[in-house]
């Protein structure tokens, strides 16, 4: 089973993702965390290249190429492997975050996204997407907290340092999608302390695994 | 005017470049020379990702879209700026490797990949590709002194250690977009010394020149 973790900057994707592995260890299941960009060895040299806003000057499309190129290596070295042995794969972003951040933030075709993201992954779509809604400004705010604390980290700087309403546009972009598509995403509502928040991702993980005949 | 440069390894395209660089100050015209992968910040970075054999692993899929984030920060940083101020821009590789190498070599879709080209060019196409024609064991046998001489040099080596008739497909890849494209394409007899190579890549320039209306 795949299932990725989308929602704007801040909206605790990875702290819930960490969170679910736990409870899914306990119930004797072998899940891999893994991210987008930085999931696999390219795409941790991709990563500091996208993420770090005080690097190179990096084009929307040169941007967008860079993602995919990170997203194909990713899926082809790391995520297929894994499903293919059985593992429960947990993504921290994946091919939504393309749809949402250079589709409806920056205005890119968002059908031509589709082709790209299938071309990148070769068609692998996620089994269940959780998406992380949570207030704009709220994100916002804890990503910006975050990265005080963690100091010179890359973190997701270039983006964090968008207007917010190139971020409103991302949040309105992961709303359409849901709306597209409502049997592949659970919403979660990500206002929540972070155990209340994991808690509802791994009931939405649940669920699909019943759908699936896997009890858990 | 904005000439590119295309061929296998070994073709002569650097060393041809740079000759017509030299003939074309003579001239008083004021070129730019460049190149893909590599010619700006974020393509030096991505060029040794791409090139070094001994380097990451990396898909084709991946490595597709590295070189389309690297054509897409060139066109927008480099290539059309250069032009706009009136520069002849001579560009070493540009978007038919990318047709000839990941379509024709490694067997992408040919008509995804030009929808890809346009994305990351934004449309911006060659006024003249000089295609240094050259048997294909010559040229291999030309990279690989090459090689030797450079040492440790980043080269091309990830290309130059596929095989024959990986390098077969690509040559047979030009010669159809040759054919393609007779007006755009001038096919330069590669096999000649250097200086000639050169001058019939000077004379195949000013032609288009003067076809143009600028006299050299």
């Amino acid at each position: 089973m795949f299932v990725t973790f989308e929602g704007i900057e801040g909206s605790g994707k990875s702290t819930a993702a960490r969170l679910l592995v736990d409870y899914l260890q306990e119930r004797d299941f072998d899940p891999l965390l893994t991210k987008e960009p930085g999931g696999c060895p390219l795409g941790r040299t991709l990563r500091h290249i996208l993420l770090d806003a005080r690097g190179q000057s990096v084009s929307s499309r040169a941007e967008l190429f860079l993602f995919l190129a990170d997203r194909a290596q990713h899926t082809a070295e790391i995520i297929r492997p894994a499903l293919e042995a059985g593992q429960i794969v947990l993504c921290d972003r994946y091919a939504d975050s393309t749809l949402a951040y250079q589709g409806y933030g920056r205005g890119l075709d968002t059908e031509f996204l589709r082709r790209l993201n299938d071309a990148a992954t070769g068609g692998l779509v996620p089994d269940i997407t959780l998406f992380l809604d949570v207030p704009v400004p709220c994100g916002l705010m804890r990503a910006g907290q975050r990265n005080k604390e963690a100091g010179t980290v890359v973190s997701e700087g270039r983006f964090e340092s968008e207007s917010l309403i190139f971020h409103k546009r991302v949040q309105e972009g992961y709303h359409a999608l849901v709306k597209e598509e409502p049997e592949r995403f659970a919403v979660i509502d990500a206002s929540q302390p972070a155990e209340d928040v994991a808690l509802q991702c791994l009931s939405a993980v649940e669920k699909a695994l019943r759908q699936r005949g896997s009890v858990l």
